[in-house]
């Protein structure tokens, strides 16, 4: 692990099994399931090829993706000061030769890199609209909740510009947003080819969506077998641990 | 049970524990799971309202919806041998005071009935559109498998003339087409609820999906619970022996 700079209330935490580390702050940033269940379920190309992360925090899925890839992994994120934490995290990891974290707007990358240059690309982007309360904006963490930077259909707009043709884009959302966000992938020429639900419980509503879309494919959307987090015992459910602790390959 | 004609190859089922019988033949038609399921999800009235269901077929869901509401239920089978058959069975039942069985076309019916009329719509369409294979298209079961009368977006549409605001309609249709779906009931203003994904059992995909809509609702869908139809002993589990035999209350 080569050593870098800590700031005031950052701390480094492993990424499991992985033998990663990943500097976090409870204050600025810190991942959440729902960056692992989509560093997992994203089809990505195993070697050769070019992948982004939109709306990358700090950096946790091109971590956990570099473990299932050795293609070429990028990382866009608005924020400085999370765009700082991710790029230290690459460099302790040593993985500065696989992964580059930009800073920068999403909506602007197209002009730098060109069309349909990813073969892949995954984003966990903020899940609530803004809608005028009064929310505390200007922090770290209400930025990364909500669309402050981009709206849902800007990322998704993005994203269309960026994946090449037969692409895969996998995003990771809340169920709430569904409607929205299949309407808007279908706008876009992204057909959603599969979705998956998270669960808490057996008998509970999803709280979670996994959903992955293909540039200019046909309709015909797989439902996959629901993800329950605990089982009845109140532990962890098997395919959970080995999601965590496990090296399975895409959609889980 | 007041006696009815039938013809050849005509059999007559019991609908269950609800004491109800429905005219059936395998040749002609004979309802599903996803009848039965759509009959339980849908939320309705249970008193002076008035429901609507498209693609009756042999009338099965009005029949089971009978058995929720005392208001009045009309249905709309765009094909004679069946709609004959609907109203045989509602007959039969002794239903003709609370089911009206139309023949006609859907798409003319906002004609007869004015805008806006009913306060729930249900609709178990043709799944399968039209992909000019070499399609036995004018046989009965063809017809109700295939949009050979009109297309899901023809249903839809139909179906944001035919119900109030703030009414509902509830679909069940296969999992393969949601994306297709979700577009199109956003499209007219049918904004998606409530959906349920059914799964034959806990490790397989979803193969039906139960879908409400509120006309001009605001976004905010929910994932219920899955619904898994066989356990791990191979038998109904509880929930779908409740929903045959049982007695509940919308959304299953």
């Amino acid at each position: 692990m080569t050593s870098v700079p800590l700031y005031e209330q950052e701390r480094i935490d492993d990424l499991l099994t992985h033998e990663l580390h990943i500097i976090q702050s409870d204050e600025v940033f810190s991942f959440s399931m729902d960056a692992v269940l989509l560093a997992r379920f994203a089809s990505i190309p195993r070697q050769g090829g070019r992948i982004l992360d939109l709306c990358t925090g700090n950096g946790v899925v091109p971590l956990l993706l570099s473990t299932r890839t050795t293609s070429h992994i990028e990382g866009i994120e608005i924020q400085e000061r999370l765009a700082d934490m991710a790029k230290r995290s690459v460099q302790m990891n040593g993985l500065e030769d696989q992964i580059q974290i930009r800073l920068g707007d999403l909506r602007e990358l197209v002009k730098e890199t060109g069309h349909g240059v990813y073969d892949a690309i995954t984003v966990n982007p903020p899940y609530m609209p803004l809608t005028g309360g009064d929310l505390k904006l200007n922090s770290h963490q209400a930025i990364a909740r909500h669309e402050v930077h981009c709206t849902l259909e800007e990322v998704i707009q993005s994203s269309m510009k960026l994946i090449r043709n037969g692409g895969k884009v996998s995003m990771v959302h809340k169920p709430q947003r569904l409607g929205e966000i299949l309407s808007l992938l279908r706008k876009y020429r992204l057909e959603p080819k599969v979705v998956r639900f998270v669960h808490p419980r057996k008998h509970m509503e999803a709280n979670i969506v996994l959903i992955e879309a293909l540039r200019d494919g046909k309709p015909d959307l797989r439902i996959l077998p629901p993800l329950i987090v605990y089982g009845d015992d109140g532990q962890y459910c098997p395919e959970i641990m080995d999601i965590y602790y496990g090296a399975k390959e895409g959609n889980l």
